[in-house]
């Protein structure tokens, strides 16, 4: 018998009849003899309700009321989900964040869980009992409701097996596990069996928005087995674990991300001095602009060149935000271009693999796709290409590093 | 200054418009230097399609799971009133019933309060802030949610009242005040300055469904000053009152209602010894059937007449009960009638007034409507008389006891 924490996201309660779905899973995990607490999401559509409502208000909603409102979302689904269980005859109790005593700083819209009183829900397990708990949202000290923020559903369960200890943690989702690259793009792309917590982070950096950050990071920190799979199949969906698995088929880069959305800004023939990379990080970051990949290779006489991503949709802000700095720090040139792409190689193994980047440039270059950038850590190479080249890109990687599979569905 | 509890009902918060509207009403008595207890209801609809939600799964939901649910109604509205308050300056600060510590008992869907707990809300006030508190809802001592029943709303506002020993609990809704009667069937029907708790209660149960009932009992019972009124115009509405005041117009039939809802049963023929009508009430009252008006009158040679009243909806499970007990209780006759209508009139002030009585079933017979059964408490005349003369007897009695307005709009 296990104890196991299900998490089930928008869509996979987004109707009466997907949570009747939902409600059968359970009892056929309860039949098979597992002890659960579910946590669920806000129907998919209802919490982008809830904030047209409170922005046709105002468009800067108070943040303590707006968490009382959109709060509701999860509460709506604990308790249609508990009478589809008692309807079957499965005994089950549902918990807002703040009956459950999900205690949170007092953050609103982004709070951030620093406890979980456990009592209740042993009790309710004893007894036989499902738990449903309202993702997403949790309790200050004095008693206000706060929530996680987007997709804090999944950090709820995450920090919930934490606390019971158990044995995995299973977010469903609309897909079946975390795969080696896009499906859409590579119709060889291949589900994975097992990923571990760094490669899930590096993979969902970039692109692959299976689960939420925060709660892998979580996950990892606390060592809660986590397991992505589908609410609309059966299947055994990805285990995301701490460590690579060394009796199991494992290649030393799982898996292939990518990302459109970013713009490059290249400043040339900056005075290479230290500081400046500094003055002009610190500028932009004070326009709450997110600055991605950034590249400085050595210089030449003195001056250098500098490049950095940003989101296409902050580009025109961050060039105006350089255009103002370009005398104080006497920068040469300023160069944008939107028209780019992000492809990263993520892999633990490639750790003790020398030559994966040789590899990966040797299959671009046979395709004649020029790098504009190039940045690495340990456990990953991410190159900047145009993003006319990103579907042969992808697809040239998939198969230079044997993640196609066989026989594609 | 005065300390005020406001109720708006569901048409009242109904849209985001009519929510900033309310808001500006809060701002306006806060400028007048009026402390605020705001109690709202869930936004109209929005109870029904929560409902529908939990009967789409099953047609009788746990109740806990219930009140889980549609408890996030009027939790939506106060997360939207504070955030229309605080874009105006107006500092506030929503509740739900358990956060507030609104303490009921364990009946779910039909939850009664047993304490409240102020300490919160005179806190607040005292920092000026607006008080905002989920309506109809509250929490039993082992943290469950729990719901007062439809209308609920409006006792939570008496019983917030009460706590705070406050100076008036106003309630807004979509009509002015209380009428003489309904204002749709007599033209000429006035709206009351005043009424009594007493007489409030009897009109109410009439089908004046202005006020839920329960919380014009508790407001009599905690001498609550009662005000109702408009929340689309302005206006002083009807103030109801504990005692009646001496020194205004005051006739002593301040109210006439009706109700076309009934059915009437007559068992004829009923032996007159003791206990049979208990035995009939008996059989129906375990059916679940309400019945409301009951006369028996003094019988003959040991046989009498039994008629009483209940919903029309309820008139075919009635007759079945009853014809199963016809020869167990050697009853002659069943004779059933749903063309019927109640009329009552409704007074303190006749209580001394003699001849109340004649003088409604002179204005009547001067009709030519025939009076089917009658009966009388201490402040209210009722009859039942058939549905075709309802109207001429509603505005028949309203003239004959000077209730009309001088000149109707």
């Amino acid at each position: 018998m296990s104890l196991i924490v299900q998490k089930f996201g928008g869509t996979s309660v987004g109707s009466v009849e997907r949570i009747e779905a939902v409600a059968e899973r359970i009892v056929r995990a309860r039949e098979a003899g597992d002890d659960l607490v579910v946590v669920v999401s806000a129907m998919s559509g209802e919490t982008n309700r809830l904030i047209g409502l409170a922005q046709a208000i105002d468009a800067q909603p108070d943040p303590r009321e707006y968490d009382v409102l959109v709060s509701t979302g999860e509460q709506v689904t604990i308790a249609l989900l508990c009478i589809a269980l008692k309807k079957r005859g499965c005994e089950a109790r549902s918990y807002t964040g703040a009956q459950l005593k999900i205690l949170t700083d007092g953050a609103h819209t982004k709070a951030r869980i620093l406890d979980i009183d456990s009592a209740n829900m042993r009790a309710d397990l004893e007894q036989g009992k499902v738990v449903v708990v309202a993702g997403f949202q949790g309790v200050d000290e004095k008693g206000n409701i706060t929530t996680l923020g987007r997709g804090g559903s999944d950090t709820s369960a995450v920090a919930l097996a934490a606390a019971l200890k158990a044995d995995e943690c299973q977010i469903y989702t609309d897909v079946d596990g975390v795969y080696t690259t896009d499906p859409r793009v590579v119709d060889k792309a291949r589900r994975l069996e097992r990923i571990t917590f760094e490669e899930m982070l590096e993979m969902a950096s970039q692109g692959s928005k299976v689960l939420q950050i925060r709660s892998v990071e979580f996950a990892g920190k606390y060592r809660v087995p986590l397991r992505v799979l589908s609410s609309f199949t059966d299947g055994p969906g990805t285990l995301i674990t701490l460590e690579e698995d060394d009796g199991m088929e494992n290649p030393f880069v799982p898996g292939l991300a990518f990302y459109r959305d970013e713009a490059k800004i290249t400043l040339s023939d900056v005075p290479d001095r230290p500081g400046v990379a500094a003055i002009i990080l610190n500028a932009i970051a004070e326009k709450n602009i997110e600055v991605d990949v950034i590249v400085q290779n050595i210089g030449h006489d003195g001056r250098n060149d500098f490049s950095f991503t940003v989101h296409r949709n902050e580009l025109h802000k961050a060039q105006s935000v350089l255009e103002k700095l370009r005398e104080e720090l006497n920068i040469g040139g300023i160069e944008t271009d939107d028209k780019i792409a992000k492809l990263a190689l993520v892999g633990v193994g490639m750790r003790s693999h020398a030559g994966v980047a040789a590899r990966m440039f040797t299959a671009l270059g046979k395709e004649n796709i020029n790098i504009l950038m190039i940045t690495t850590s340990e456990i990953k190479i991410t190159v900047i290409v145009e993003e006319k080249y990103l579907e042969l890109a992808v697809r040239s990687l998939h198969s230079a590093f044997d993640l196609d599979v066989e026989n594609p569905a």
